[in-house]
């Protein structure tokens, strides 16, 4: 029998949660969870099956012990720093999104795991990643045309925090939301000229500080720019509770689609997702890149990767005589 | 200036005339077509823009010429005995798509391209081809589900012939039709169990010769093994002219749609296509994978690959940093 990848992952959030259930799927039995990093007090985490918690300062002691860490940490402020000095160590697999970074990002993750002979796969998850691949994809067999990428019906994270940054705001859930008539405009082949406001609308729900202006928050909120300005934004402001009962879930998704042309025939390639828990699938989707990870490390290659690079043969343990038998 | 990439295609049928265009895209100004090669008389044949037609036996004299042989015959005759021996002098692509024979002609060709250190990528189009990724990629992602493949709204080659062959039939269109209850019912995660009847439905268009039996031709049509009998199948008589004049287009398109669980919540992934022609979509893919054979043969690959070995980075002449930049 082969020996299992040996596996750790560095982030214990949503994310890393997201994770580690998806390394018990039967279909990842060739990898073995082998421990979890974490800067909070390892002794407060509890991970679903016995598996060491490991202070963060210690990971170097695990050189020999891990084949591949999925970094579950945020791209603002974790990964930057992390990133490259787990790179300089261990085979990675990250989901940094800030997508204007990436550039720099991917130069330093490659220098470092460049240098230490390691694989490293940066920006792996929906968007970047699978939305990424979907739009390069349509884009090389479609050269002539436009892509579109519609997000939602979704919680935005950024957008979320930074209503919670108004004053006199407790807690808020923030929604994208696609506009159908755009998205329907865009399948139809109509290849329409859209502004922020005509791709996106933004849902938003508050609960107000007790005694609070709620007309200035609504205002605030509204004006914001950048997160809310450029966009037709809804407040609804509620309790508390009703925050808690109908807004704790965390679905997402949207649709990538290019508008093609070939020879004056329309084109049209559509990739959508419909998901009901976003850290849930992002994580499954790291799983599957931290098996080609290793992999690609086990061929000989190294250095920093991205999605384009990674045939899809190498995110799964079957075959690739079975595969094409069953998926061809 | 780099070199260009001299390719030729092999069988100037509809397929054939879709490589041709899709090679104009100035996207595509890294290739050349060089030659087509035909077992028609050549001097029948008129290409767009001026080129060498060859007849199909000469094609050994183009050896040092060519670069990328794509193969534009069908799968039934023609790329059975054309793909092996071409692929002992040419690097290739071609849409092989009898699914059942797939493994087999896969190992033949491997034995051509691998002996002669040339690389053939076999299978790519749609389906196979950008379908069978889509179903790859989301079984690698989402491990647990159930994945439907859907085709249509389009014309089914097979099926049109096959209703031709019966007696009395001078023409037809088969037009398969997905049935929208049952895509509903997957998109929305209810993973049902669908006989083929419930999938599809075959819309057929007939012109029948003068003073043809036509209650004996549908019901021969419906009752036809394989093709028909497993289907709700619809009959119109029509004319000659109308079938000339509305169903002569070659529409297509599909769906794959991956309904995932990941610890009790759904997701749900969707591929789909909605082309007005498919042969120049086909001939479209067809381009993009002959520059990566191109390219696997220069990094010093060689032998039967499928999409499934081939990183989209390959697909497209841009360096991967602006892809990077651009798309992830």
């Amino acid at each position: 029998m082969k020996e299992k990848i040996r596996v750790a992952i560095c982030g214990y959030g949503h994310l890393g949660q997201g994770v580690e259930k998806a390394l018990f799927n039967p279909a990842n039995r060739d990898m073995e969870l082998v421990a979890i990093f974490t800067r909070r007090n390892p002794l407060s985490i509890k991970p679903v099956a016995p598996v060491e918690v490991v202070y963060f300062n210690e990971i170097g002691q695990y050189k020999d012990k891990i084949d591949v860490v999925i970094l579950c940490g945020g791209s603002a402020k974790d990964l930057p720093k992390q990133g490259p000095m787990i790179a300089r160590m261990f085979n990675t697999v990250d989901s940094f999104d800030t997508h204007a970074r990436i550039p720099e990002y991917l130069e330093k993750m490659h220098d470092a795991s460049f240098c230490a002979g390691k694989v490293s796969i940066i920006s792996v998850g929906w968007d970047p990643g699978m939305f990424s691949l979907a739009r390069a994809y349509a884009e090389a067999i479609l050269p002539t045309g436009n892509t579109y990428t519609f997000w939602g019906k979704g919680v935005s994270q950024g957008h979320s925090d930074a209503i919670r940054r108004v004053d006199g705001v407790k807690d808020a859930k923030q929604y994208t939301i696609p506009i159908e008539s755009a998205v329907e405009d865009v399948r139809a082949g109509k290849n329409p000229e859209l502004t922020a406001r005509q791709k996106h609308l933004r849902d938003c729900y508050v609960v107000a500080e007790e005694g609070a202006d709620l007309d200035r928050i609504e205002k605030e909120i509204k004006e914001m720019p950048n997160y809310f300005a450029d966009y037709d934004t809804i407040v609804h402001f509620i309790s508390e509770e009703e925050l808690q009962k109908n807004h704790s879930a965390m679905p997402h998704g949207g649709f990538v689609i290019r508008s093609g042309d070939t020879g004056n025939h329309k084109q049209i390639v559509e990739y959508s997702l419909n998901l009901e828990s976003n850290p849930e699938f992002t994580g499954s989707i790291l799983v599957a890149y931290a098996r080609a990870a290793f992999y690609l490390n086990e061929r000989g290659e190294f250095g920093a990767k991205t999605v384009f690079d990674v045939p899809v043969s190498l995110l799964t343990s079957e075959f690739t005589e079975n595969l094409v038998r069953r998926l061809l």
